[in-house]
């Protein structure tokens, strides 16, 4: 717990930012209409897609890496919590001020500074959302890869912080390989620059790399050049049912001695189907257990060859109600399925706990069955979906919001979970990260020496622990 | 300089790893024939690609993740320096023990561990050449991409080491973007294990970015754990010559509208042309003053077509004697020019000093023709070549090797040619590192806030500052 932190009778965390000398200074550096501390104002900033609501004690907007660097001398010297915050939208609670501090909103550092399609890359701020990046590459006829679910709210500088995935992750990576270079505060108010704007560049320890997935414990994005590819000409995509989810897994391996490599292998189990069925009536097979959404892209010849063969090869291995798009709207409309499920599945439960654990693609029959049992031992219900490809699953455990001993039972559940996929040669999340939420699990997958050298390295970029306590190890 | 270093009247250097208590705890930690201290058999373990001797005190070869943690506890309690060795094929001295000490040599540990084509990873140690790597996986139908051009002598463990490059890089990228997790043992012979087998994993700092480039200076690689793809079915070249380096390095930029993404993209500069046809006539055009050959891998209709397109737009800009292979002879063949380089450029010195600077390939023309005027200030011969399609230039200064002075002279080019690098927006090493021969030019790269965070964390994981002294920072 951050030690000068104090609780107000309404639980509200006060710590040495609430000093009004802290706040006088926080508006010398940024502006006075650029610090929040109304409660209502600062509310919003003091909860993520998890809900809980741990407020700031202000919210502070800079416009420059210079504003940031005073910002974080300010918190270093001063001593209180500062957490980053994107698009606000992450499953963690990452962005979320748990122990009080300031908030910093990276919402007026959304420009984009050069996009050289010549040399394949974009210089932007962190404020920027991820979806209005690419629509700005795509303008020059270029294509920035990464995909989370919420590229529309969630911001660059917090998709590379958290190292986000998303769908096109079998063919394309994670976020983290596509950043070329970083300007970066640290806690101390350091300006540090890493990497550049060439893939090609060995100089010195990659904190690049470090910092993509640092949860914002190590220092504060300003500036991210990221790699770009040539625009991709068209995509394609197929949906099959298949009895068991055994079968439809079993069918991820077949493309690979095709040369075949998928933008997209999306799993949908019996659970969501008979959810989504419920809701939607969009007319699945009874006999559908599991549903495989398989996705390419290329050059459109190479396209259409793929798809063809990808509805072969569905056949073939036992799929049936194979469907191929032959336009956009089909395409769309094959997806429909896979975006009915989250609010198909709030039927079940008030409240949906939303796990991502990651496991080797070939083992995604054993963890879903094994989680299937995991849920009926605490009765619990359970649904898996998610990114089959690169084994990547959403467990989803549904309980009433209002019962205890419902929620304790699926937190049971979770913990099983994790034990699961790390003993599947896995780990407890593909894609969201640890925040607070995972904290307490975070032993089950770092051993502790490693956690050591994590703790040590903290202590370089934060050496009295302001950026965002409470996360990933506590 | 290391601490308890001292020099023999022969220059060799001594430190407590010459103690006879520390070869016998050596000796039985993995055997009396896996630790070599006669002269002659040590010092082939003293030098690399650099050609300047440092012959270690001992060169111990352990089997195991245990012996290796045992010589590490050792070397940090007695204070010893410790530089692992791969191949010893390197170009800026990271296996080379400039201060003494022993190597490590990783031969014994060449092992490959699992091959998973299902899941796309295999498990190694580091011992094994990058070739025969990629030799043993394509059995299983999958594909380590990396193609660093020393692969049939380099080791894998040396790669990541290093982040090596290669050729394929435009497409592919550099090593560290297919390295999913390492087993590594630190300075103070903990063992650590980072990232895992899946793409996704965000939990914790990402250890293993840190650990791929970090040359030897963190801890040494014992196990790591590489992503594959599935294989390609085929690849094109087509070589064409142009008028001016300008001519030929406009195109580079001209695949991108058409979505496409060459495997590679070479350039020869016209002093490599010169050199080559003197000693080997190949016939080239007394115009060709630049040859650029691209070449592209895929689907079989889909690298034909591309390889077609490719022809045409070298023709459209202005390239002339166009070749497209039409045959795996034909395409070897395009490469013979490539391959002819650096025998044939040791007509114009006996002392090559080969540089291998980056910048964003659009500057590729400026940095070539800036480099040129240097050299003529200098009074040396330069000849540049490279991977053009990712900014990485083969820079070669000749010089004579008895004459300090005209050493002297390419010295002062090499250091002008990084500061022309960066400042064109580019580093001072691509694929190379930096080792001992470029350290003293870190801090042109690297700014002071940057460094400090670097040093610090060489501190967390080596508080003695045993492992491979001397380098990258001194």
């Amino acid at each position: 717990m951050f030690q000068s932190i104090h609780f107000n009778s309404k639980g509200r965390a006060t710590t040495n930012a609430s000093k009004p000398q802290v706040l006088e200074k926080l508006r010398q550096i940024v502006g006075a209409e650029n610090v929040l501390v109304e409660p209502e104002k600062v509310e919003p900033y003091g909860a993520d897609a998890v809900k809980e609501k741990f407020p700031p004690e202000a919210v502070v907007f800079p416009e420059s890496t210079a504003q940031m660097s005073e910002i974080l001398k300010l918190a270093n010297s001063e001593i209180f919590p500062v957490t980053a915050r994107g698009g606000g939208v992450g499953y963690t609670g990452g962005a979320v001020p748990v122990e009080g501090g300031i908030v910093i909103g990276t919402d007026r550092m959304n420009k984009i500074i050069e996009i050289s399609a010549d040399d394949l890359y974009v210089i932007c701020q962190p404020g920027i959302t991820t979806f209005a990046l690419q629509q700005e590459v795509e303008k020059h006829g270029v294509f920035f890869p990464p995909d989370p679910a919420s590229y529309k709210d969630s911001y660059i500088g917090g998709n590379i912080a958290e190292n986000a995935g998303g769908m096109r992750t079998p063919k394309y990576g994670n976020t983290k390989r596509y950043v070329l270079g970083l300007e970066v505060v640290t806690a101390t108010g350091e300006i540090i620059r890493t990497g550049g704007k060439t893939e090609k560049n060995v100089v010195g320890f990659d904190l690049t790399g470090l910092m993509c997935g640092s949860e914002g414990l190590l220092g504060i994005i300003t500036e991210a050049t990221l790699k770009l590819l040539p625009m991709t000409e068209a995509t394609s995509t197929v949906r099959a049912s298949f009895k068991s989810m055994e079968a439809a897994c079993k069918v991820l391996t077949k493309f690979t001695p095709e040369s075949i490599l998928p933008m997209a292998m999306e799993v949908i189990d019996k659970y969501c189907i008979e959810a989504i069925e419920q809701n939607y009536a969009f007319g699945l097979s009874k006999d559908a257990n599991a549903i495989l959404i398989v996705a390419v892209d290329g050059a459109k010849s190479e396209v259409e060859k793929n798809a063809k063969r990808i509805e072969q090869i569905l056949r073939e291995n036992g799929g049936f109600d194979v469907l191929r798009a032959k336009s956009k709207e089909d395409e769309d409309k094959l997806w429909d399925v896979r975006r009915a499920i989250s609010p198909s599945l709030m039927k079940f439960g008030t409240l949906k706990i939303n796990e991502d654990v990651v496991v080797p693609r070939s083992k995604v029959p054993e963890l879903v069955a094994r989680i299937e049992e995991i849920g009926k031992r605490h009765k619990t219900f359970v649904a898996n979906f998610g990114h089959a490809g690169d084994g990547n699953i959403h467990v989803n455990f549904l309980c009433d919001r209002d019962n205890p001993e419902s929620i304790a039972r699926a937190r049971e559940c979770v913990k099983e979970t994790f034990a699961l996929s790390v003993a599947l040669g896995g780990s407890i999340s593909g894609e969201h990260g640890i925040g607070y939420v995972k904290a307490a699990y975070f032993n089950m997958a770092i051993d502790a020496p490693t956690l050591e050298i994590m703790k040590n390295i903290k202590k370089v970029f934060d050496p009295n622990g302001i950026l965002n306590p409470g996360k990933m190890f506590v």
